[in-house]
């Protein structure tokens, strides 16, 4: 069994940090030295001995700087002889722009994948390791040469449900007919009724949200999402859904990005008591209030390297 | 600009000869000779001059025959020198195993993208044309060097349901969940409401499905699925939506596979008064029924190679 | 040393019990799920875990659905983390098209080879192991990315002649010019003469075979062939030396294909004895008729790997 | 002679404007969407047609973001149909970091070459275009499927050196031992002497510099460096060649970058009167001051596209 | 249609100055500048613009040299813009060295294809053309980058026959039982009859070649074997014939190598009274013998260009 | 840990011999069976078991001949089933022609680093090992399938430089301004002044050196160069040198090739009182002569083997 050593981008050390704080002693600390200079440039160094060992880098594809240096990272620890390479992704940003639906969209998730997968291989080979994506499809979005792999957060968005339901009964919705069917194999496996909502469009950009779902009045309403960019769509579904009688809205999403002060217009709006979600990408953990509570995806994936990839 | 030759697998030459009849005299018919041989071997020999032209071939991957008889001549008229291959799949067959969802499960729409991809490239480049895939993604699920497109039967799905409207109101709507976002971008098209189901899991393999929508009471609703494989689904749905107050239930379907007797188990059921598909798969050529309208998708396929890959 | 685990196509499932049997109890059986559907479509689950095992898959390019169920199963045990996969083709269908005589003429030797090596790589890489090749070169036909490996039955020939032979002396023959080198070969092995036919071109179609050796008088005639497909030639190479004075024939083949009744058609012709082949094809087995004698590969294939893949 | 399209990167759209302006009315312009979101995610939507046409793209390493739009703007036009496809690169960041020196660096010229490399090809291929690479051999370091070219500004070496003498005599010089054997090479046609520096280290970080040439007393001496990052090395050299008793330094550069101040740095320390430049890097045309001069590559670039790719 | 020139390396001038005689004046003569030095070291420079050309480079591999030098002018042809090449190697060296039959052995004919296969693409794609390869398989060795075309020589085979005959019945013989097919076919094209050797291994290297054909008796016999590479093999057929009755024996060959004096030992037997070759190497024109014509393949490769990659 | 076993082609047997030499008795010395053959083609054979080994292989591309064994060897060893294989090229031939200068020069450099990109992989990966390159960057010239690695040489460089010097103060010097870089670092390593020199071009071919360091006066002088081809430029820097009033010329280089006679006619000029050089080139072996000294490379081969492959 080969020595498992551990790296992270800049932005996802809390991460690597976590993961090693359970998983010690096995696993070792990958030190790499990075300096940022003033014309744009970077300058990365693997410290540590990464020859015939397995190495687990952390990175998300959360904006251009952590992109490419998780790229370059792999790419170092390849060329020093590293045995295996799972590069671990917990938010594979761009997920949204994952086909084109006009002439000439540049499909970002597709164009990401393809960096990847231009990677060298290692003896073991390479994985990509992503948690709930966007869309199920971009594992295969990768080229032959690198294995991807798809973790469901399933155990959290439960444990979450519980913990907001505080065992009243509640109904399971979703903020978009896209996330339908996630949302009805949730629902499912909770044992509660799903709600949908149906965008119906006015005119040009304009459009309005129903929940077309008879059974929220006077329930709690519990909202599941993949993710929260800038909280818009989750606010309107919220108000359809009190529209439609919903007592109380409480949240759960995967991951919790906030962006352009999203959760200040989110808590501003009044019409969600709770939010809760995972550390996948850093922005989640800058945010300190009683409406927000995250939880580490650090026993997910450390449970992929232990158990999940074998069959059950 | 390059002559333009046409082939076709065996069982797709009525699409061939569709598309030739409306396109003559540009494009040229190209001839294959194929024998079957009792010992489940096949002889392929391409009798028309490709060099140089630009080769359009058609054929679904509806089963294993057809799969590999698409791959072989592909690979005959690169090896001939043809200067462009564009191969048309009407049905992109094992559309519906397009990721895992259990160990071990495989994604054959991963490895029939990966079995085209494997073609070695022409001087222009390869590409592979589908229509109305059950997954966007798939189009993505294509290695690199193989240009997928993805073409929509939109105006086929709105004509056909303003024939099976005739001027009164409907209720656009899906068979399940996983649909709803396609049928509710449809249904905006269409300036007409959208209907969903919900499919309750009650034990194991036995499911409820329900209508979720409050308004198809008196209503025909007109079911849009992108394929009918033994039409399993599109009955429940159908029953539920009739359920929940609906006048008459009408379908329109890109793929009419009807497999396993699938055609005559619809029209025992008494719960549909009409069904409109395409041509794409073979066998909705192979039944004669005044309840089935069949119209052919061979303008869009010529519409593409004319102005489609173009911008608008 | 990894641990083995083997599996097989559905027709294959015969030789792999049997090589169960023989190296039990150290390989381990390989459990897949497979599903066939009314629509031509398959559902293929691997039930075993292969993750950093060593994949003996066993599977003969008999048709389309076997060529196409061995590349899906091997994929999915590569995408689930086999260490190794060794696919084992007992029967290369498609080996007599092995190159273009005409224009346009598609090499399924060489589409075949191209199929098996666009899949993904194993960490200690791919193989395919293939039996008494109707052409030695078809090893050189996969891509680099794959290695070949031909295994030769040439103890089994001996074997099968010394046991036809019953002591007494006999001329081994070959079924045409083609094969010559092959059976010049063997019989300097055997340390007998050997016998070749020349095919006279009369017109078109037409052909007269002669045997041109002049020793075959009064002796026993074994005729070895690589392949029995439908026996036309063998019947013609069998009247040609009994004609040449031969006082009986028997005949060796490693493939028993016996395509469109032609194992009927051989016994009905009444100018051979005894026939003994091997279990590469699974046709050989369904045949129960004291005039044939099947031999397993089993031992062969297992010898691989345990000593020949070794040097001598 | 298909068409040409130029298309630019959001910070090089001064360059496209000015060959645009040049090669007006034969090149068309491209249209690109572009929009950042506060995620740090980007849109880019191509708006011109690209099929079949050449298409010429615009854009320099010089950061993250730049590099990745380069990438994806490349990407998207060869999945909208590019006959060819020519990435102007007019300033290579990273080039400095060209290989290794110790344990773990990792090399980002060869991993920027790596990206580009991964880009799918275009039916007459992929071509990346260089200027003044620091290091020849990154020509290179790209994979065999992209035709990598560099151009030499040697021209407008020449012309600024002669520009800066006013015909007087004056010595061409370098910054450090690394570019002795480019400025021998220039000096040699310009007919002028040549000087170098030798740089001794003292004691860990600390190093003299000294200027090994006799014959700089009381001449004017050109600095030629390929870039000026932050302008260390260079006001280190000018000092020398000062002390060795130069009259006045003046400074050629084919890339002005003038990192973190660097400018203003070397503007305050009087060491230097003169400075010619290329608009290869976007921070030049931002400095607006009488001591910089800033000769635009346009011509050079259109010239590679006109004359120089042919043999001479 | 682009302009086609021509280039050969050192030792193929004979065969680009033949071909140019005949094309001229529509083929360009491409100029190469080679330069031998002491170490063992070469400079090649292409003088030519091959830009948007079809690239047209004769070459043998046989020996390393030629190789080499063949493989760095493809490659200077690739980088400088080649719209199209076609490699034509007259003579595949190594051809011989087709399949390993003992462990270890290194396959030439596959690592040569290989070679070649790891050129970089052009835009119309690259081509190996050769000529009575010594297995036809060879055609399938190379990687599918790579098209591979292979001319027989069966019209110069009969103009030799007949030549040699002048008239009188003759006997087609091979030289051993691995040419038996081809000398097969060859001698129903020309309707005469066939004979074959049988070679007898007598004890470790020693062997007894009989032929095997009752009807050479008092025939004149033209052998006809694709290389003549000692002609070792050669004279022992002839002895063989001769020892059978044959009156007199003549000799065609596609492939004069006549290596290591073989061409006087030949001579020297008296067995064979005239030999007729083509100049695919180069050997053969260094030989001014009565005995020897040499016949130029000049019109073959010259016809493939124009009419025979075309179907019939 | 797997069995390590080293193999050489032909003339750098004396290497792999004195490897064993000191690795004994922990790595096994590979067989290779080859023969030469009078057409110019050469059979090799493997006869260790290389299964599951990592195989080291030696061999310098000094001329066409080594270059292609020592492919065909490493392709050998892939094809049996080597688990890991490391090229060791001592001397890398053609790295002077590592750029074109004019259009339509061949960079040997690169073609040769694509030729050994071509291997197939084995499990654990390929490598090439080089030592002390006549340019940096030509380590990653390699394509990404294969890892480079550039052993440097100034462990022999600093001990020679110490044993010429016999403890007297010494100026360590190029040949040329190209190389000013690499002395620049040696000297400061050694603690002492370095000299360069400036090439002035006369006219056309002619060209006029001078020592451009002041402080050579009556001091011994080391001249370091990375190769001696034929020794022209070393014997006209150090007639520069000497002129300048160095008071004696002593040189070190890793190299020795001295090609055409090139060691006499340093030893002849009479300028130069000591070399010494490295085993990197078989070349230097042959020469016998007070003047040379040669060292070998071996302890450092072995040394990256055990250590040197390991961050410090």
């Amino acid at each position: 069994m080969p020595q498992k050593i551990i790296f992270a981008t800049q932005r996802y050390q809390y991460l690597k940090d976590r993961i090693l704080s359970i998983s010690v002693p096995s696993w070792e600390n990958g030190v790499i030295e990075i300096r940022d200079f003033p014309d744009g440039e970077h300058y990365h160094r693997i410290r540590s001995n990464v020859s015939n060992k397995e190495v687990v880098l952390i990175g998300g594809t959360i904006d251009d700087k952590e992109t490419l240096e998780l790229f370059d990272i792999a790419h170092g620890c390849i060329q020093n002889g590293a045995l295996a390479l799972s590069i671990v992704i917990p938010f594979f940003g761009y997920s949204t722009m994952e086909r084109a639906v006009k002439y000439g969209e540049i499909v970002k998730a597709k164009t990401r994948a393809l960096l990847f997968s231009s990677l060298p291989g290692t003896a073991s080979g390479n994985k990509v390791i992503m948690i709930d994506l966007h869309v199920d499809g971009i594992t295969y979005y990768f080229e032959s040469g690198i294995r991807p792999v798809h973790l469901y957060g399933k155990t959290f968005v439960k444990e979450a449900a519980l913990e907001l339901a505080k065992g009243k009964p509640f109904v399971l919705a979703s903020t978009d007919a896209g996330r339908a069917k996630w949302v009805e194999s949730l629902a499912n496996d909770l044992h509660v009724p799903a709600a949908f909502v149906f965008k119906r469009r006015l005119s040009g950009e304009e459009t309005a949200i129903t929940a077309i779902s008879a059974d929220v009045q006077d329930k709690q309403v519990i909202i599941y999402d993949d993710m929260i960019r800038t909280g818009g769509s989750l606010l309107h579904a919220a108000a359809a859904y009190l529209q439609a009688g919903a007592s109380e809205i409480a949240v759960i999403t995967t991951h919790g990005i906030f962006a352009g002060n999203g959760f200040n217009k989110i808590k501003d709006s009044g019409l969600i008591t709770k939010i809760i979600c995972t550390d996948t990408h850093p922005a989640a953990l800058t945010i300190q209030d009683d409406m927000l509570v995250v939880k580490s995806v650090d026993k997910l994936i450390l449970d992929y390297f232990d158990t999940l990839q074998y069959p059950k």
